[in-house]
């Protein structure tokens, strides 16, 4: 059973259409030196829908190549074609990955009864365990209560990430799936880390745990064991963490942006950027790095 | 120089990843039967992103072969993905295509500054002159005026369909083109056919033209040569196709829904959809069928 | 039978709480001697909600014995309260005035049912026949067609204007109002002038006939009269009144505080706002004027 | 320094426009007797904006005059016009009550810059310290950030009260006020009532302490003390609250209406509703009266 802290990994490129490998080895055995539960590849943060499938399947290789089963690794399949995402679920089964994730098809806005029949056709495809992925400021679609209450009697759902903001809706999934242990539900804005883990949450998927893993690690443990004025305490960490890292640009990829660069800052990869999305400029990058030294004592933990 | 009704084709589906090619091939006679000025492949009402990558090729091969130079065939290359997108692009290129179409990349939301830098990279890469596709309903992201004002001085880049149902919009792109008659700009939404063209507008990119081609040829002309009192009569019967075929389901799907399943009583083609959407159970067909027979002596022109 | 353009006046303040009389005469007669069919006072334009009860009761009197009946005089009666809606009509019944305009109470969000039900119970109250005001943007609720369908069976309610912007809805309460001439359908939005009125609209509640009042009336007149060129033509002139004069400032508000510092600029009234709004300050009222000399021409008819 | 459970207080009423004093009454008792720190009248639970001037100083006047100085009253004077909130925020200090509590004027969408000047020109007129109430569910407008970090400076506003929903907001304005122990943050929606204060935010002004004050104070004050398990457990039985009376009907209303009902079948007061809400018919008045029978085990503390 998965709880803690999962990364939603960066993906390195090299350039358009080319996986920085170097850059991914470093960068896994950072994050999995902070102590962190799981790893996410080819979610949001991992720019996963701006890859092409080529890269995607590399990177699925590479990375469970390279950690080899030291933690599971969870691979994004949301497309909105049914046979792309059932091609990747294969191959990340064959690559030896332990689990998928899926947020409803994006560029149609479905009904709810048509993306839990969409489920049902797709859920004997997968090969592997699947966490519902919910991010409604991307795929205008949300998993509603009811889709989350049918899909708790799914075999092959095993948990959730909600992405949503909302810890209303976050508290409802929690009430839904009650005492069962066996069906984590993780919260993705890292702003929420503690207060989601106090309520009951099992744990994060924060982007910022590319950087520094050994605080969200923290975070997450402090908030686990009940220890409010240590969650608090490093709940404002992290918040400067977002407020210096995170908003440097002026778009939403301001947040991606941002930890890629610093992520480049550390030595540990490319800042190269997959479309339609580039690299911070000059001035930018000069304001990452500034804030990655003034981050510094703020992150030790 | 485009102008007039461009359809967006449908995508007959034999199963979950299989074109019904027969049935393709009946569709397009059809429309083209009707005096259309060209056809759009791959668009939303094409189901274009919800297709396989394989299926969308094979779509583009077959149109292109049996329409055979007939009119210009644009084929839709939207996608979240750089590489995928060129792909179609090269695809479609070679398989003799006359355009492109693209809306923003969507799911990623994109400021504008890096929208149009995402098109400078993209641009040098496509081997057909590109329509943008404005659809905001479903991109998230708009061409915004200052970006369509820069896309007039782009050589690639050779008109606009707008979908995003915003008379305001349609108006204000029409004021930047100004009086080049070689940058068409077409509407979506067929609700707005009449008034886009009496306006100034180009044609349109109409649903029901799958259908009733004749009746939306003839409504662009009316439109076109400032006959006002025939062109309100026949968006008058437009409105009653939009009534009685797009909404009888109850999600957003039931727009695409309602034009396979009539298409299919037409006896053009399968109504399978793909993924995310399914094709309408026995009682809503019966509501599109019983339409079809009272919407007959409406739409004779 | 109203038919035409029925402007919004502006309010013309001499302070915080106070009418600026001359002002709202001169305006008067402005407007008046460009040939209008009727005044809209205390709508959004004439920040109606902004303004105390005392005034708000001031202005109605004010106008309605100014005009005296050159035209009819209708009056706003939005209001979060009941009572107070009840107020202000009986007030402008007694003043005079001919009708009532109402967009539905904006502070909660009420129900298609529960609208219709307080319009049930408003209705008896009121001394005079009541227009619809459609105003999403603003009051967050609509008037859905099946209310607009329902209303049209209520003897005290005798047409709507609709500011949604979207020429979609528009054309759906066209359809819904079928041949009725003795319930007129007005479009708030100017920029949608030209195409309402060509589609069967009966006219537009236009801000910028406060200024220019001849420039809409005859844009009316040429699209009543089906004369689709001319109608094109002074259409792309309002478009120039809206580029130079609605878009200097940086908020919403940029709209009503552009056409009252023009209206200052043509000595007509003070360009004092209501809060929570400010007038331009001197660089924003520069870029007016010089404006409103770069359009002396253009709006010439 | 207020902290704890502040009650948004329901406005009794016997019909369209007059006060249940008795009612109002044995409600105020009702809730002083739960242990609250202070009363909020006038709010969105307490329908102010859809009550008239004249009940609204009537309820001022005899809530103050009842609870005669137990606890602190806050009023709530958002209005559309200054002139009116100021109006009310004078009669408020008149009647002995203790502040004032302020949304963003909610009709015309104002823009940062002019909220505040609106706020700087209101506060000199404010015999009372003023609290800001973020509401942009309703008023369209939030106090943003900047907005927040100026209004700290602003002798006049004495804390904020966040009913935004987003916990990303609460924690960001948490943040801003630092370790300032005078300047209090509330959270409006009842759901976030544990985790808001777990993370160091200082009270709610919940709903449903109308009904149960002893089951919010309770929770309030576990959470203060850190105690997470009680707190979450608490915080369960509230969501039992929220899902068994707040979803009976099918409106945004239902919240309210669900309150009031509930507050009837406790024999406190009239359920009468102010327009354009119309209080519970039979199904559903018996659906939250049986929802009140089995909540009662829940709500005992």
């Amino acid at each position: 059973m998965l709880r803690g802290i999962v990364p939603p990994v960066l993906s390195p490129l090299r350039d358009r259409d080319a996986l920085d490998e170097a850059g991914l080895e470093r960068l896994l055995e950072h994050i999995l030196g902070g102590g962190v539960q799981g790893l996410f590849i080819l979610g949001t943060t991992g720019e996963g829908p701006s890859l092409s499938y080529r890269v995607r399947r590399d990177l699925i290789s590479q990375t469970c190549r390279h950690v080899a089963r030291r933690c599971p690794v969870l691979v994004g399949i949301t497309d909105t074609a049914f046979a792309e995402s059932v091609g990747i679920a294969r191959h990340a089964a064959d690559a030896g990955a332990d689990a998928l994730v899926l947020a409803p098809p994006y560029y149609m806005p479905e009904g709810q009864p048509e993306l839990r029949e969409y489920l049902q056709h797709l859920l004997p495809e997968l090969p592997l365990p699947l966490f519902l992925y919910n991010m409604p400021p991307l795929t205008k679609v949300s998993y509603e209560l009811d889709t989350v209450r049918w899909a708790l009697d799914q075999p092959g759902i095993c948990g959730l990430k909600d992405s949503s903001g909302s810890m209303i809706y976050f508290a409802q999934v929690l009430g839904l799936r009650g005492s069962r242990p066996d069906w984590p539900v993780f919260v993705g804005p890292e702003e929420l880390l503690a207060p989601s883990v106090l309520m009951g949450g099992d744990g994060g998927v924060a982007g910022g745990a590319n950087l520094f893993p050994r605080l969200y690690v923290a975070l997450y443990q402090a908030a686990a064991a009940g220890d409010v004025a240590r969650a608090r305490d490093l709940q404002q960490r992290v918040q400067q963490v977002v407020d210096r890292l995170y908003r440097v640009g002026r778009h939403p990829s301001t947040i991606i942006k941002g930890i890629k660069c610093a992520a480049a800052c550390l030595g540990l990869c490319s800042d190269f950027m997959a479309e339609p999305f580039h690299k911070f400029r000059a001035p930018e990058h000069l304001r990452i790095e500034q804030a990655m030294a003034d981050l510094a004592p703020v992150v030790a933990v």
